[in-house]
C-alpha cells in the first residue's frame, strides 16, 4: 500500500490532520477526534466547542428547503455536538457564504430561522462574518458549549460487555430526504412526519446531559452519518468492535410504511441513513436498568437497545448465523453526500 | 427609500443580523459588530472568539498560491482579528469544504501550513470537520483568544481629536495581488516583498497586546478591507467622522515604485486595498509621547500618524483644501472580491 492508498478513507485522513497539528496543550482536554473538543476551565468545567459546515448542493437543497428550515438546522446540528458530549449549548458564531447573484435580502430569511433555533436551543448568536460564495450558499456555525469535566462523556470508552442504545428510532431524516429529493406523494401522515424528520432533527440535549450527569454512558456520539459509520467511530476510539441483531435495530414504523413507495430496505436506511441526530451510547450491562429508570423519571422517550460491544474490531450486523461487516457503509464525507466529518 | 434599498449596503445587513439575533446575555461583553465577540471569564479574562471564511475564487486563486500558503494565511486573518482586540491567540478549529474531485492527499499541504502558522503564533488545531465541496475549496477557521476585559480595546471608543495610527505602512498587499494576478513581472526586489506581504501577511499580535495592555489605544481594528472601509467600522462604531490629509497617508515606498509598472495610484492602493493586516487605532493626543516611547522600548517599528478623528460622520480625505468623502470605499463583502465581514 502507497502512503496515497493510506489515505482513501476519511478515518486517515482525519488521522493524518491530527499527526499534522501535533499534541494539544494540557488545558486541552479532548482535541482532534471527537464530536467537539473541550477545554478545560476554572471550577471543574469544561469549554466544548464545534463547528459544522453544510454546503448547497450537498447537504441541503433550497428546492424543498425554505432559508428559515436551513437556519433552523444549521444550529441544530451543532447543537447535536454538543448534545453528544453531555453539555449544554451556549454561544454561537455564523459565518455566512452568500452567492453574490442572490438576493441579500433572503439572508435575513435564514437569520430568522437561526434566531429561532437559538431561542428553542438556549443559544445566542453573537458574532460571525458575511463572504462571497459563488459556488453555492455555504453556512459555517461555530458553536460552544458548557460540560462537568467529570461527567463529560466522550467517542472512546465503550467497553466489551457493554450494551449499545439509541435514544430514539432509526431512519426518518433519511426516508424524509427520499421523499423530497424524487418528490414522491406518500400519504402524508406517514409522509409529513419523516419530511420534519429530514427538515427540523430535533437534538437530544436533555437525554445527553442526564446521561452525561448520572454517569450512565460509557460512550457517546450523535447519528450525523448513520449508525454504520457512526458506531464505528465509538468502536475505533474504544479499540472495541459491536454486534447488532438484525431483529433489534429500532426501524421506525413510519419508514417501514414509506418502504414500498420508496423501495428501500427499511434496515439499510436505519442503518446507513444519516441524520436522525438522535444520541448513539454505551452502558455498562449492570446500569440497564438505572438508565430505563431514569429516562422515564425525566419523562424522555425509552432508550432502544441495538446490540452490545463485544471485542474486536467492526461494527457487525447479525442475523441468524450470519455476520455482516457494516462498518463504514454510511456515508463518505468526501463523495457528493450530505455526510460531514468531525476533525 | 423601501426597506429592500435600506439592505443595499453590508453595513445594513449586519444590523439587520444583529436585530435578529437580539441582545446577548450579559456575560457576552462583546458580540455583533467588532473583530471578535467576547466572553466574560474568571479572574477579569475575557475569552475572544472569531471565525473567518476563504473561498477558492473570491479569496484566493491557487494558480498563485501554494496550498502549504493558503494554510498558513487562512489562521493568520483569524490571529489578526484577536491582534485587534489587543487578545493573545490560543486554539482553533478548521472546517475545510475540500472539492471532491480534487486528489484529498493535498490536504495534507494545506494542514502542513495551518501547522506552521499555529506554531508562528503559539495557536493549537483542536478539531473541526471537513465535507464535500463542489462550488470550490473553502476554508473556515474559528480562533479564540485571551485578553484582560480590562484591557480589551474595541472598535467603539475613538473621541473627538484623538490622532489615528497604524502599525505599519499601506498597500503592499494589494500591489502584490495586483502582480500576481496579472502576471506582471518587476525588479524582484521591489515584487517578492510585495507578493510576500500579499500570501503571507504578519497580523500585529505584539503590537495589539503593548496598546491594549498600556492603554494606548481609544479603539481600534485589523486592517482587513482597507483603511477607507475598516476606518468607516471605528467611526460608525464611536460616532466620529476621520479627517486623513493626503500627505500624511503612510504608503508604502514598495508600492509607489511598483506605481508605474501597475498603473495604479499609490494612494488608492494605500487607503482603498484590502489586506495590510496591519492594525488601525486611534490615542487620545495627550498619550502620543507615550505611545512612540512604548513602540520603541518594544523594539516595534514606529506607528504611522495618519490623520484625526473630528465630530461628524464619515472618512475624509483632505487634498489642500478641498475634502473627499472615501467612507467604504474598500471592499464590499457580496460583490466578488476578497472581503470579509465581521457580523
Amino acid at each position: 500500500m502507497t502512503p496515497r492508498d493510506l489515505l482513501l478513507s476519511e478515518v486517515d485522513l482525519i488521522a493524518a490532520l491530527a499527526r499534522e497539528f501535533g499534541p494539544p496543550p494540557p488545558e486541552v482536554v479532548v482535541g482532534i477526534g471527537d464530536d467537539c473538543a473541550a477545554i478545560a476551565q476554572e471550577g471543574g468545567q469544561c469549554l466544548l466547542w464545534t463547528v459544522d459546515t453544510l454546503v448547497e448542493g450537498v447537504h441541503f437543497d433550497l428546492a424543498y428547503m425554505s432559508l428559515e428550515q436551513l437556519g433552523w438546522k444549521s444550529l441544530a446540528v451543532n447543537v447535536s455536538d454538543v448534545a453528544a458530549m453531555g453539555g449544554q449549548p451556549k454561544q454561537a458564531l455564523l459565518s455566512l457564504g452568500w452567492p453574490p447573484a442572490r438576493d441579500k435580502v433572503l439572508a435575513l430569511e435564514f437569520a430568522r430561522g437561526l434566531a429561532r433555533a437559538g431561542r428553542d436551543f438556549g443559544v445566542t448568536v453573537i458574532g460571525g462574518d458575511t463572504v462571497a460564495a459563488p459556488g453555492g450558499l455555504t453556512v459555517t456555525i461555530t458553536l460552544t458549549g458548557v460540560v462537568a469535566a467529570a461527567a463529560m462523556v466522550r467517542r472512546a470508552g465503550a467497553g466489551v460487555g457493554d450494551l449499545i442504545y439509541v435514544t430514539g428510532c432509526l431512519g426518518e431524516a433519511a426516508a424524509g430526504l427520499e421523499i423530497l429529493r424524487r418528490g414522491l406523494k406518500p400519504d402524508p401522515s406517514v409522509s409529513a412526519p419523516l419530511i420534519e424528520a429530514h427538515l427540523a432533527p430535533r437534538p437530544q440535549v436533555r437525554a445527553g446531559r442526564l446521561l452525561a450527569e448520572a454517569g450512565l454512558a460509557t460512550a457517546m456520539i450523535d447519528l450525523s452519518d448513520g449508525v454504520a459509520t457512526d458506531l464505528d467511530h465509538i468502536c475505533r476510539a474504544s479499540g472495541v468492535a459491536a454486534h447488532l441483531p438484525a431483529a433489534s435495530v429500532p426501524v421506525s414504523p413510519l419508514v417501514v410504511a414509506a418502504a414500498p413507495l420508496l423501495q428501500r430496505d427499511p434496515l439499510k436506511l436505519a442503518l446507513n441513513g444519516g441524520e436522525d441526530y438522535q444520541l448513539l451510547f454505551t452502558t455498562s450491562r449492570e446500569r440497564t436498568g438505572s438508565l430505563e429508570t431514569a429516562f422515564a423519571r425525566a419523562q424522555l422517550p425509552p432508550p432502544r437497545r441495538l446490540g452490545e460491544i463485544v471485542a474486536g474490531q467492526g461494527v457487525w450486523l447479525l442475523r441468524g448465523e450470519e455476520k455482516f461487516e457494516i462498518s463504514g457503509q454510511g456515508f463518505d464525507h468526501f463523495r457528493l453526500d450530505r455526510s460531514t466529518e468531525q476533525i
